[in-house]
């Protein structure tokens, strides 16, 4: 690309223009029906049913353009949702974006954006089947996913029983440790801080755990004290998490926590956004997943070594 | 509810305590397998297609909250998305909806939007199945809708052929003289301006058109010649509109564009947010359908009474 087309912005380029380079050459699965370019995409569900989950990202609430790069919030955005996919025991197949910029907004931007978003999505075979695009003061991204559950049943938050066992796949703590990190403008660290911009999903472990017989299961993007709090909630149980099971978590944010003067516990217990799976299962837990708690009689709460946490929270929308 | 509870804002209330507020109490049809509350809702796909479409709604650009009330964006929001499904031979059937909105937005602002996007949505049978509430310097509603086309063939942009009849079901210009009146401070033609704030969709007309053999459909969101051009580029072909068929259009804003000092065929032709739908046909029509013109040989462009059009376009986006 030439430097000048560099600097055109949308606003130059016009909503028809930008759209046409952001849907040019993409290469859609062969689920996709009729892909972008019409008054609707049509997608097959074969399996009858289809789960659909949306998010909102804000721009200086949800990202900052200083500290992730357009290609990082494309990439984030189709990861936290395809982890609510994963979340039911489906896999993550198709996704519509809306975007709102400034009209100042420059092209290269856009299609930096739109490359994140199809590098995630392609790296577990799904593609983004449609959009919008429209003029707004700051950068808005809304992320809507449609995913498959291939024959299997659901997983909710409601399945948890007593005696179940609790159990992790994916890290915890790594978001949080990257955001104080950055908050605190310290440079080191960088595995940390780029986890808290770009989230490692662990794709496909939401299958694994439905096959596993997995009773109740969430994604962790509040906190896993918060998110476990909905699996509470919903099947009117206790949880109780053991920190001997966390301490791989802990040791990993613990020099980060130390250098920003974060509590490691809070970071791994109270924050969000790594979009770790966790499950209540029945019987042995899958390959990969971590042991760290179990279902016990209500009343619905989650209990940290059999006490309540008295530490920090979760995150807080408004 | 009580006058204190009026005033509560939704940083007041907090995330949950307001979502709680907005899904209680709603009924979705049987086909929601599983609806709000969980990572994600399922929905029935018994055709084994889904058809997936997402508009995005900014404050100050599409939608002003000094003309429309919540409840009245909650409406135009549904009624946009639903027309995309209309317009592939479709109906919708579920939508997400995420929503930011500062946080010193009332509790009663957020729940009347969502009494309109549902009030709007059970006119045609379909629910609501989730969303996500963010905190926004300014009102985003991005809304996805999902839509069944019960064993059709999706009717796609890019099949006019010559000799087609070009149809039109639902008004024209309505919206465009809505929105002309309303940025005039006009406070006549009270039924025009409601049509910019609440589009009448033709609803049901999509599966009406693709029965009666449609070749290619659209929606008139842009305008009737910018949503015609989309066809004649896809599909190949010219359009010759005839205006004698459009007079009764023009006939109903024509004293709303006297008092607005605008051209009555500017917004017949380039008005869009009406959402009619419009095809082509290669026998009869249906009931209820005008016929407004022919499909002819290319070159893609549409022509009016044999004419380029020299009046003024539509919509732009930046």
């Amino acid at each position: 690309m030439a430097d000048d087309e560099r600097a055109e912005t949308l606003a130059d380029l016009g909503e028809f223009t930008v759209i046409d380079r952001l849907v040019e050459g993409r290469v859609h699965p062969p689920n996709v029906l009729v892909g972008p370019g019409d008054d609707a995409a049509v997608v097959a569900a074969p399996d009858g049913r289809v789960v659909v989950s949306t998010d909102m990202l804000v721009e200086g609430r949800h990202f900052r353009l200083d500290w992730s790069t357009p290609h990082d919030v494309g990439r984030k955005a189709i990861a936290q949702n395809a982890a609510d996919i994963e979340a039911m025991g489906g896999a993550a197949t198709s996704f519509v974006v809306g975007f709102g910029a400034p009209g100042a907004t420059l092209g290269a931007d856009a299609e930096a954006l739109s490359d994140g978003l199809w590098a995630e999505a392609n790296t577990f075979g799904a593609s983004i089947v449609g959009g919008d695009l429209v003029a707004s003061p700051q950068w808005v991204i809304s992320v809507t996913v449609l995913g498959d559950l291939d024959g299997r049943p659901a997983v909710l938050l409601s399945g948890a029983r007593p005696g179940d066992t609790v159990a992790v796949v994916g890290d915890l703590g790594r978001s949080a440790a990257g955001y104080a990190l950055l908050h605190n403008g310290i440079t080191d660290f960088a595995e940390l801080r780029r986890r808290h911009l770009v989230p490692a999903v662990p794709y496909g472990q939401g299958r694994v755990a439905a096959d596993a017989g997995a009773t109740a299961m969430t994604d962790v993007s509040d906190g896993l004290l918060a998110d476990l709090r909905h699996v509470a909630d919903a099947s009117a149980v206790g949880i109780d998490l053991s920190r001997n099971a966390l301490g791989a978590d802990r040791d990993a944010v613990a020099a980060a926590a130390a250098a920003t003067g974060e509590d490691p516990w809070s970071l791994v217990l109270g924050g969000g956004e790594d979009h770790a799976l966790v499950a209540t299962f029945p019987a042995a837990v899958p390959e990969g997943w971590r042991e760290i708690g179990v279902v016990v009689e209500g009343p619905p709460r989650v209990l940290v070594d059999g006490a309540e946490w008295t530490g920090q929270g979760g995150w807080r929308s408004f």
